[in-house]
């Protein structure tokens, strides 16, 4: 491998100036100095924006601009050079994007004004709305690179299912975001296009893998934008990034023509799903791709309709008078002060609009997470060493930054790699093993939740769980170990929201004394804590439903959101 | 192995005698001798069943059947008294069960009838139907020993999740039935219970692997059963002893808790579904498990509840004027005579109902047949072979009897075994890349069957493809090499029915001159063919639907049965 090092290297210099090259120079701003950790106020700053493109960028929320969309008070190719600009500003401040195609998107907005124009209809239910992708969702004739110096080159041959269908449902794809080599980290570098920023404090990661479209979000550089789900890749980043979005369940999304890691490992599939700075976003995202009907070009795309009961909460009295549980802690690492606080407030919320709050009883986990583990490594990281091969790239073997790196202490491997120590290339018959000992566990945990019924008071199981979505806020870059909170929805196939409470703060967020530990994860993410370097960072949470439950869970989100609302202006 | 040879076939008798002093010694009939072939008319002619028992089980329309027994004309213990007595008589004809447990089967039937004396309600949709299942289905307490001599002798410590449901809808279970080793032939055959025969000519096999159903259904031993259907193990039995059938997508019906071969293969999944002698009683069991929410106990049964909408053909023009495409032939193996008219009378059956049918074009078949075997092959058998040396009992490497077996001229291996010639176990990534080229297949597939709306005329895609579900009709024991037909389904997770059409015909379905073979199996299944030797074997086919279009086969299926019915009568 190290033979051709210097041709990867090069490859990825390369393929960076290009990505340089694509913006237009008079869309370049001077940057502040890497010191300056938030930039969250630098696109109203900087000048590029027009104040009418800085009033357009500020509705993140996907209703709103839908509307004016569809009344002609904004056109698209107002409302796409908007974001565009704005997503270009994002660029230079996080590193969030891979690539950029100004001309294209541009051309796409004008053909939707003009079939408005022409018509005075809509093309559909996200006409004219741009939208961001992460690096997975092939557009034909453009590079889908994935994080690795071997895909660079390879122009897909046709748009992926989403993409087609976000064609017809009137959508502009405008940008692709940048991912971590492999996916499977909770944190966003690779050698092609470098690390990903959090702009809420650039010391700090926008999680992962979906990364680039946290950074980018976070910055209104997107209306939404749409990630993929392994282990957390959508929630953790959204997370981060103070947005909405969801984990829905395995197919209910159509996710044929994407590249992927690991493509075929169908033990724990990966799911795509929607992030976006409001409710709205979500609802309106996930039911326009159902309404699509994607099992017609997508086979394992879920034949589920819409369903408005579902959604109405029919199963979960109507929402009113619910009781949900709080998974304080998942029993493996313990979570920082900002989160539980987040999950007090909550419940505080919750408990003013008039539902009930019991807490969850933490079931297995250890077992799932090792048999996550597991699935993962089936291959014995094969998958990714054929990648890396390809271009004589290394493996990523850490997310630390090669300087200036946070210290973490943590005694050797993480949790989640010491699962599986050493993994041997599993054989078919040993990875159906794990696949009956997954299906115990599913059952084991289903009968679980199931058995709350005795103590809701409502006549029914728990409606849904609030949960961390990690441990911690946004970390410092190479210090996010930990993805249990997440991966457990993955493992169980949960359907998953995340939904924005809080924000750090140093006075009401002391740090703890310490706890007994119960391994070394838990002991460094205690250490990591620091209430001033993790001050005003975003807190969100997790809202966890039942498989295929996507309906309910967006309908949950929605009724905890607006009791979160209310409790605050309270 | 061969070391505890005799203990294995000690096991094994001991064993099929215990099955024996479970008769009830009154229920014992004077057997026709083994010369006689067809033996439907020994429950009739036997003077076990006394006239109402008749009646009863002649009564094997499971609506009809669960009206009188709602309005208490029947009661549970009547009917199942009845079934039972001629499930015995099919037993002693067919060998077609594995457990029999007249007592508990009988306490439940009393039961359910002291709920109704007591309330006057039935205790829920399937309220007092005895009903079969398939070895496979754990009842608690009881054995399960699915063909495997090792395997005896070890209860199942909890109801599997179907018998839960089928305890909570009112039904009574009854009786076990038969499977061949491993569950991968279509026939039925094991060395603990032996082989199964066709009630309609013994010299025949039912089919398999839920061949014991087939023989006790035809037998009208059972009003209905449930089977499993992994390569058309629910299809293959149905068709060749003339029934109704079903074979739902992975996970729309609850598998949670039952044994299984290569348990925690998940490439293509084994489903269950229900085989009966009329389309009402595929409806009122599907629906009645639906309604009963399964994913609230199985993690993989698929949340979509039962939609009206598309079992009234709402996406299929409700029903009117649809386009069928029939496969004449999958390009593998030609179908026999009495298959073709088969599907040249439902050709113009549907064309008299005002339907449009069209020739459905085979879209890479052998492909997805290789891809099929590969999958099933994955482990190189090492789940087969860790089961028997449990026991010490041999694999079975072939179908054929041990003695007055029937010719059939095969040059090898058949087809299917030699698109894995001596597989090697795979490993993990290995496995992944054939569910990649399994995903790519039934896109291709799906994008094929898509195409088809330019040419059916009614602005749909072709509704559904009607099919062999084997080449020949029930053919001699041993004689069944080619199961693409089905298989094609399972591998593309394709909704399926079974309809009996009609019999073979020595008259009607004279032997063809020889077409070109493509290869051996197509070769070997046209010489199998004598107009004599298949004459009066009942002729199914099966209906096709998408993936989890539950409702819509159904729907489809009725539409399709009434069109025959009034063809026939016409």
């Amino acid at each position: 491998m190290s033979s051709n090092s210097k041709d990867w290297q090069k490859l990825c210099a390369e393929r960076k100036e290009r990505r340089l090259q694509s913006i237009p120079k008079d869309w370049l701003i001077h940057a502040p100095p890497e010191s300056q950790r938030n930039v969250l106020n630098v696109p109203e700053t900087c000048g590029l924006l027009t104040g009418h493109e800085l009033d357009i960028t500020s509705t993140t929320d996907v209703d709103t601009l839908l509307g004016k969309l569809a009344l002609g008070q904004w056109s698209s190719v107002e409302v796409t050079t908007a974001f565009y600009k704005r997503a270009i500003v994002a660029q230079q401040l996080t590193n969030c994007l891979t690539e950029i195609f100004v001309e294209k998107a541009l051309a796409r907005a004008k053909e939707v004004d003009e079939y408005f124009q022409q018509t005075g209809k809509t093309i559909g239910p996200l006409h004219g709305l741009p939208i961001s992708l992460k690096d997975q969702f092939c557009i034909k004739g453009m590079d889908t690179v994935m994080g690795y110096a071997g895909w660079i080159g390879k122009p897909a041959e046709k748009d992926s299912v989403l993409i087609e269908i976000l064609y017809d449902l009137g959508a502009v794809p405008f940008v692709r975001t940048n991912v971590p080599q492999t996916l499977l980290w909770g944190e966003t570098y690779n050698h092609v296009f470098g690390r990903t920023t959090n702009p809420y404090d650039r010391y700090m990661t926008p999680g992962g893998s979906t990364g680039g479209e946290g950074a980018l979000l976070a910055m209104h550089g997107s209306p939404l934008g749409v990630g993929t789900d392994i282990g957390g890749s959508v929630r953790i980043p959204a997370a981060f990034c103070g947005l909405y979005s969801l984990r829905p369940s395995y197919g209910r999304l159509p996710y044929q023509g994407c590249v992927n890691s690991q493509l075929g490992q169908e033990s724990i599939s990966s799911v795509l799903g929607p992030m976006t700075s409001s409710p709205s976003g979500v609802l309106r995202f996930t039911k326009a791709i159902i309404d699509a009907k994607p099992w017609n070009s997508d086979p394992l795309a879920v034949r589920k309709p819409w369903s408005r009961d579902e959604y109405e909460l029919g199963e979960h009295g109507n929402g009113v008078g619910m009781c949900f549980a709080i998974m304080w802690d998942d029993d493996i690492v313990k979570p920082h002060p900002p989160v539980i606080r987040a999950m007090e407030i909550t419940k505080a919320a919750l408990e003013a609009a008039g539902h009930k709050v019991i807490n969850w009883v933490p079931h297995r986990h250890a077992e799932i997470y090792k048999n996550t583990a597991q699935i993962f490594f089936a291959d014995s990281g094969h998958d990714f060493f054929t990648d890396c091969e390809l271009s004589g790239e290394p493996l990523i073997q850490t997310m630390s930054p090669a300087e200036n790196a946070h210290e973490l202490v943590l005694d050797g491997l993480p949790l989640s790699r010491t699962l599986v120590e050493k993994p041997a290339h599993l054989s078919a018959y040993d990875l159906w093993q794990l696949h009956n000992e997954k299906r115990e566990l599913r059952k084991s945990y289903l009968d679980h939740w199931e058995a709350t019924k005795a103590i809701t008071g409502t006549g029914r199981a728990v409606d849904a769980i609030i949960s961390p979505v990690s441990p911690h806020t946004a970390c410092p870059h190479g210090c996010h170990i930990h993805g249990f909170y997440t991966v457990l929805c993955n493992n169980l196939d949960l359907t998953t929201s995340v939904f924005p409470v809080s924000f750090a703060d140093k006075d009401l967020d002391k740090k703890l004394p310490p706890h007994e530990f119960r391994n070394q994860d838990d002991k460094a993410v205690y250490h990591l804590y620091d209430s001033e370097l993790f001050h005003g960072l975003p807190v969100g949470l997790q809202l966890i439903g039942r498989t295929l439950e996507e309906e309910g869970v967006i309908g949950m989100t929605e009724v905890m959101d607006k009791a979160l609302k209310a409790y605050k202006a309270a």
